[in-house]
């Protein structure tokens, strides 16, 4: 296998504790060579369809790579570890819970997977609550270092991994039924819904759209960038992963209407009053 | 241009989502050999002067070196990207809306200005939200790799850029008007107030000083060190960047006293009661 | 001395501020060639003890390494500033107010410590509230750089430093008297217990447990992983680090119970009802 420079990281263990960095530290002892990037560590608790939707939402813009990826509420039990080659030669290292599959099916499909048994290729002895540290971190780092993938445990097929698919936006009549995939720093509520689905119904850029969530109903402007609204205002945009978003120019559109992942979006014509 | 070995990045996008890990990715994308040091991405959300206050403040303690920064309120706008050159030998990648300017006067002043505008060395298409990821982060990496930043666009002449100051104390009479310019961690609050403006008017080092703010009048030692003053007393000390601040020895000026970043203070000679 | 790749770095300084990313430029600014491992930022304000805790666990899993550590309350008083060198070749630098000693006495002992007072080796002038910045950042780095710590200072006798321990659980009787010496992100709280002194007052995996702590009395399956109980039940487990601790699977143990660091705990056989 090819070695590796760079390696990326995104988990749900935080900043506040030292998850992330002693998985540096295990990664370093084994690949000293490697950069690991951070891509995001602050995945809600255990929420393995947030890190899913984060993980294959970013993966376009990180380096062909190894990719560790951690949110693992059932740790310990017996959950597979495993080690998900795709169709572009990206390699996803992490639980079986459905965490890595978006990614995987967003960078050329699933080629080959092996499941991460092989002790010599982990910290022993293996704690039962801990695996980011003894088992992710030292297969990514060994993986980085040139070690193929089927060193560390047998072949899985592909229809037996866990699946999981991130929800997609329907239409009924004139309206689209959509959720709240994810909230920024910055308060901008991400739609699992994408421009194409807008204009199949009839409503595109500069035209305003009725909105509903949260027991609000809004009428907002389709526009091409927050500034294209009065500071304050409410705008649809399409956002920088193209999933149009929720946004309020120079504010923030949670605290304004108290959404979250996962609140129901009711998306349509906006009807002169 | 010279190669570099580092380069560093300050922003507002926090670390709750992977907006700072897709830039570092992009980065290495393009030029896999950097390292990036991570200055502060808690910039208070779309605030440039505290990110233009920091990034000022934190730049002698950096490598020569590319240093992005972006704190973007108008990002897709028609605010310029740009690259500016100091006199000392740093560039400078952001927004052209006054964020860069006092790190840039800090260093020799400003050389060079260049607008960042060949698509060439941006990600396409770029997106009208994210110019972190899609305009300044590949900026910043080409840049590094050795770019002149005349290849990314054309000259700007350096009146032409967003201007920025950060605000001075001033005197009057015997009093000294200063705000605060930001709270750290430690709930010490920095003043936009320099020793030698308290030596102007007649204040010194273990002299008593009145600091009103916020409704409060305190009598407060000018210290040398929090630990001058006895553990939950207020101390007024040079801080390491050596602005004054308003500390508590082993405890929180800003809990004590509901202060923040803008908050007005006046400073005086402490009357006898 | 030998010259390193890699350092670490823990302190209480954050990520809020710009605090760990200006003490990342000044290791870099001497020792560019280092990568950094950030072990944890977010020690608990002025916590010695919990700064203590968390380097003493971590530490068996960074690399052999200098070890910058910084938790600090009293800079710029008459505490010294250390280098203290281990019986396994680790190096730790940090002030001398106990923070290192537990570290340190897990990895070999105390073999050799110097007072860092040589200002060749500091940042000049060196300010009295950021000694993390002026002076330990730049002694780890030179250290990385094969300067041998006799050069930064004369040497300390190892009962001259600042002692401290973390406190153990001990018996009464049938019952264990043991607090909680950290919390995690997901709520899980670690006791200052081992399994070894629960099978000393004859209790072991599998059996039901009582805990007593703030208020609340439990009886809790001692599991061998969160998994071994239903979801939101309570479960003892021996952790990653090997102590013992007190978990919800799927939830979160602080919020239920309003436990703290320092909470205090008793352990004891659960009496049928």
């Amino acid at each position: 296998m090819k070695k590796r420079e760079i390696v990326t990281f995104l988990s749900d263990y935080g900043l506040e504790d030292e998850f992330v960095g002693v998985c540096h530290g295990v990664v370093l002892g084994i690949a000293p060579h490697l950069r690991i990037i951070d891509v995001n560590h602050n995945i809600l608790r255990q929420d393995i369809r947030h890190g899913a939707i984060v993980l294959a939402q970013s993966i376009p813009f990180l380096p062909d790579s190894v990719h560790l990826a951690v949110v693992d509420p059932t740790v310990g039990s017996h959950r597979r570890a495993v080690a998900v080659e795709t169709g572009w030669g990206e390699t996803f290292v992490g639980p079986d819970n459905g965490l890595l599959i978006p990614a995987a099916r967003a960078t050329g499909g699933i080629k080959r997977v092996h499941e991460i048994v092989n002790e010599g290729f982990l910290l022993r002895p293996v704690s039962r609550t801990f695996h980011g540290r003894d088992v992710f971190a030292p297969a990514t780092a060994h993986i980085a270092n040139g070690v193929d993938p089927a060193e560390l445990g047998p072949p899985i097929a592909e229809d037996d991994l866990e699946q999981l698919e991130i929800p997609k936006a329907w239409a009924h009549d004139d309206h689209l039924h959509a959720e709240v995939l994810q909230v920024d720093r910055f308060g901008n509520l991400q739609l699992n819904l994408f421009r194409p689905q807008l204009v199949e119904i009839g409503m595109d850029g500069g035209m305003r759209i009725e909105v509903r969530l949260e027991g609000h109903r809004l009428a907002v402007e389709f526009g091409s960038a927050f500034a294209d609204v009065k500071a304050g205002d409410f705008v649809l945009v399409e956002d920088s992963y193209r999933y149009v978003s929720l946004a309020v120019n120079k504010g923030d559109a949670r605290a304004r209407l108290r959404a979250h992942a996962g609140s129901t979006v009711i998306v349509g014509p906006a009807v002169a009053e």
